[in-house]
Parts: structure tokens; sequence; C-alpha cells
């Protein structure tokens, strides 16, 4: 399987919103990681168009990850409202209209099609569960398959769904929680990577990856300590230069002004972990269980505010180690995260 | 220094409120590793006993905990009085009246006295950090000194101090979060253990201990691999015969009624991780942040919910972990831990 080919077990987030480009996917394939891209948020033709240009770039199996779409839920239209009304300001601010707060399933059938079609390697899933039929289909086709899932109860699912392995997202990862179903619990138990590795590794038998927070070749060492195959990292390589993320996202990761990042609705209407500012603080609370609508609604204020430079009405995305983002080309990145773990890797001998 | 005296990196919680007995500590010691009593809620004097009694069943070092007293603040009287009306029907359903919610400094200068004249050679302190005075009083009597932090701050202000060492407790850990203020912030970043590791060892150069949610050998190898010289447990230790935990307690952490955790200020007005029962989700979110005043006002309603055999008004404190908290002897689980820890070191060789 793919974690045995590849020669350091250190896998690239699959970052969506334009950080996960064929060139830093390509970093990582050359550097000896596993590389990805993100299909979400893209149609299914600029997701092929990335494959190819990967495919010029690197030699080495690579993933692409797709966003599950949501079972069509009755989202309260008067919550939706109320939050249209409530973020209009800051759209009229920035000179912008908000977003139709519509729905889709962001290309989800055409983009199946393409990851069967081009043959991608290892194709991973965020925000649900592929049916066992789909996972079946997907394996006949070559591809491996890695279900995201954030507790205990979703990884049995993807487990008995089929999955080749699962990528165990602790509550420390930046971005989107990828949980299966997106309800406004208000009991939600947040478990942190290490907790969620030892209750996952109890419940089923599958190669775990571990994301959430790692930025270290210390934290590699130690996930694989409790159980993990292989880490993946998302935040640790945004601020690479072949990173796509914008360049106020990259240097908000590393100013002292966000000391603090925290989980929120705000911008999408699903549960993301980003860097506290304004936008997150003021709106966090009140943004109802609805995306993509959501999404949709703040886009162009998103986008209007990077245009402006307006850091704090942007989705700052990051985990909790932000701070340890470096500005040096992802190869270097690998490369120094490895020597870490050869270091360190001493020190945990008995 | 003690960390160097232990046999097996393994640290007994000292958990306060009956759980942490002499014989649970003198179990963890004699098995070869640091056991611990727990200073907070009982007289000076109770403490001395306990450690006289400790010192007849083993002649390893220990440790004892101290609550370190908050700096008097204003708390609302309002908010108080309005808690203990909301919880009042409790109180009366089950017979008793609720206690006066006083402040107090948990016999602070005694104990401290105690601690010095006994000559403990561990004294670690929880809900805050004590004045570099302090420390240095206990450090001449041949006392070490652990702090147990929650962020990278706490960690700086420990080490600033002169502390020896730091216990750093992730979001994970059950009971109380040690925390050195107890403030209604509303923008609290709770910090699972391998980040929080990460972030303290890259701004501290002290002994670390970690504590959160370490229920196996492999978690306490994740751990050493993150940066810690030594692990420990509280939860794990509670069903052990020699805890003094209430037998429903002890049942509670495996009874499949109680999925989840979360922090609340229902019991104490001091945030504290506990399984999510009746009280909890009822009363969480009213809770005043004020410490000991709900504590004193809880009390009788959770002992007469014990004797009733209530146990959705009992607090049931309980990491993350708890599920996997086994019903054996004390050094039975430290031999378990410490072959775990030999079976799996293998694994992250590289």
């Amino acid at each position: 399987m793919f974690l045995d080919q590849i020669h350091y077990p250190i896998i690239q987030a699959p970052m969506a919103g334009g950080a996960a480009t064929p060139e830093l996917a390509a970093a990582v394939c050359n550097a000896g990681g596993l590389g990805f891209l993100a299909g979400g948020y893209k149609t299914a033709e600029a997701m092929r168009q990335e494959i190819d240009n990967l495919r010029t770039l690197t030699q080495a199996p690579f993933g692409v990850n797709l966003f599950v779409p949501g079972r069509e839920e009755k989202k309260e239209k008067e919550e939706l409202l109320r939050y249209q009304q409530r973020i209009a300001p800051e759209a009229r601010r920035l000179g912008v209209s908000l977003g139709e707060p519509r729905t889709d399933d962001d290309d989800w059938v055409n983009k199946l099609n393409v990851v069967l079609e081009e043959k991608v390697p290892v194709v991973s899933f965020t925000f649900g569960c592929p049916s066992p039929d789909l996972i079946s289909r997907l394996k006949r086709a070559g591809a491996e398959v890695i279900v995201t899932v954030t507790t205990p109860q979703e990884a049995l699912e993807a487990s008995q769904a089929g999955a080749d392995a699962l990528c165990v997202q602790g509550s420390e990862a930046g971005g989107h929680r990828a949980s299966f179903r997106n309800e406004p619990r208000e009991e939600e138990e947040e478990l942190g990577l290490l907790i969620l590795l030892q209750r996952i590794r109890s419940a089923v038998n599958l190669p775990l990856i571990a994301a959430g927070g790692i930025m270290h070749g210390r934290d590699i060492l130690a996930v694989m300590a409790a159980g993990a195959r292989a880490a993946q990292l998302g935040t640790a390589f945004l601020r690479c230069p072949e990173s796509g993320a914008h360049p106020l996202h990259k240097a908000a990761l590393v100013d002292p002004r966000f000391q603090i990042t925290a989980i929120t609705r705000a911008f999408s209407g699903r549960r993301a972990r980003g860097l506290a500012n304004r936008f997150l603080r003021d709106y966090g609370h009140e943004a109802p269980a609805a995306y993509p609508q959501v999404h949709h609604l703040t886009s162009p204020l998103r986008k209007a505010a990077a245009k402006a430079g307006d850091v704090d009405c942007m989705a700052l995305w990051a985990g909790q180690g932000h701070a340890m983002a470096q500005e040096i080309p992802a190869a270097e990145l690998v490369q120094q995260l490895v020597e870490q773990m050869k270091k360190y890797a001493i020190s945990i001998r008995l």
C-alpha cells in the first residue's frame, strides 16, 4: 500500500482553498513524502488540470482529496437570513454584495469520475464516509481510499465501509473539522490527537494517519508511538513558497497579534479552526450550521477583504501549532522533519 | 532529581476529593513509579496524618500536591445567588440544604508548614504559581517543586519563579484544570497534550511531566517522544482497589451511559472535566467563575447524591480516556504500562 511505498511517514494535507498547489504536492512527493491535491471548491475539470500538472512534476504516487456532499438537510432559512443581515454591514464596508447562500454538491459525481479515469493512486475523503459501493469501485480502479475521521464512531463507520486507511484528525488541526455530520450539537466533545489515536486504535484495525498540530519530527515520533503509521501536516506547509495560501494568510500565521485559534462556523457554516481574528470573534457564535450556504454567502466578502488587505475579514485557517510554521521550501521542511525524527528517536528507547 | 530516582517514568496524579489515598500512593511508589497525596480539601493535620501513613507503607520518595489559593477577587454576589437559586430544587429533592458559598484558602499556610516540617520530597502545585520566595524556601528544605501548567504562558511564569519541573496538563485531563487564573473568559483555547508539550518544550527548558488522557504504555512513549520526561496518570488509577474514589464514580467511568466528558464549572466554580451527567448538562453553562464558593455550595448536595446513589448529581471527574480505566491493583497497572512501553518502543525506531 502507499504507506509502504513512501520513503518517509510524512503526508502533506490537502488544504482546499488554494494552498495545496500541484507545486507543493510535487515538492513533497519528490522529497519522499506523499503530496496531496485538494479537490474541494473547484470544478472537476480544474481538478483534472491540477492532476495533469502534478504528473508533469513528479513520478511518485500522490493523493487527491474530495469533499463528501452532505445529505440534504432542511436548514433553517430564518437562521441563514438572520446571519446574512448580521454580516451585511461588513460586506457593505468592503464594497461587495454577499453571495447567494446556495447549496451544492461540489461537483461530486464529475470529480469521482475524474479520479477514476485519471487512476489517482490515493483518494481521501472529508465531511463524510463514501458508501461501501463507491469505495469498492475506487479500489477496483486501483485507488487506495482514506477516510478522514474525528471520532471513534466515525472510525468504526469508515472501517465498516471498507476504507484502506483512516486520517485521524485531532482537534488541534487547522481548517475544517472533517466530521461526517454538521449538526448544531452543543455537546460536541473535541478530542485531541493523542486521545483520539488511543481511542481509535483500540476500536478499529486499520492503518492510521495522524493529523492535527504536527509541526516537528518529535510530534511525528509521538503519533507513531501512539499508533499512527504516518503524520499528515497542513499548517506546517502553509508558509512554504510552493503553497498557494494568500500572502496575508502566510504572514498572519506568525504574527504575534494572533495568539489564539478557535473553531468557528463564521466563514463557511461548518466548524473549522482558524486564527481568532475580528470576524471570527464577532460572528462565530451566531453562524448557523449551514454548509456550504454560509461558505457561498461569505465568499465575496472574504475575497474583497483579501484584496483590501483586511486580514480581519479573511478565513485564516490555522492549526494550533501555527506559530512554528516556517517560510522554507517544502522539500527542506520534509528533510528537517526527517532529521528531527532521527535525532529524537533515541530519546524514547527504554 | 526525583525523575532520575524513580524506576519508571510513571507518576500517579494527586487526585483530591478522596481518590489519592496513602495506599494508592504507596502501591505506585513500591511498583517503581511516583505516588502522590492530595493536600486539597482537607485540613493540614489530616494531610500530615496521610503523610505519616504513607511513610509506614513505603520508603520511596513521594509527592504531595497543594492548591494555591486564588487572589481575593470580588466575585459577583448576584451571579452566585442566581446559581444558588437555580440549583436549590436539586438540594431539596435530595433532602439537604446547600452549603454556604464561602471562600477560604484551603489551609494554605499550615499546609506549607507541614510539607516543610515533614520534608516532603516532591511538592506540586495546582491553581497557581507559588512565589519565587516560597519556591526557594521549599528547595532549601530539600523539596523539589513541580508547578502544574495548562498554557505556554503559565509555563514561562513557573519557570521564571524557579520551579524544578512542570506538570503539563493537556485538555484531555480529568478533574480540575490547573489554570493559574479562574476567569470567565470566553476566549479560552483548550490545548491538547501533544500541542501543549510542543509549545512548552520550545518555550522553557525544564523537565516536563505530561498529564491528560494517558491510559496505555504507548501514550507514555508518545509524550516522551514529544519531550516529556515522565507521564502523570490520574483516571487510569481511579478504579484501582487502592483508590478511594466512590464506588459509583468507579462504575460510572466504564458505564456505556457516559460516552462524553465535558469541562464544567457546575460543581466547584472552577473548570473541571467530568462525565457529562445530568447535573453537568443542566447547570454547566450557568455556573459562575467563583471558586471555592461553588465548591462549598454544592458540597452537601454532592454528598447526599452519593449517599442516595444518584450518580447524576455527583461530580464524576474523568479524563477523556476514562473508558479504558481498569479495575486492577495499582502495582499491576504500573507493570502493565511498563510492558506496553517495552513492547511498542520498537515500533518507533527509524
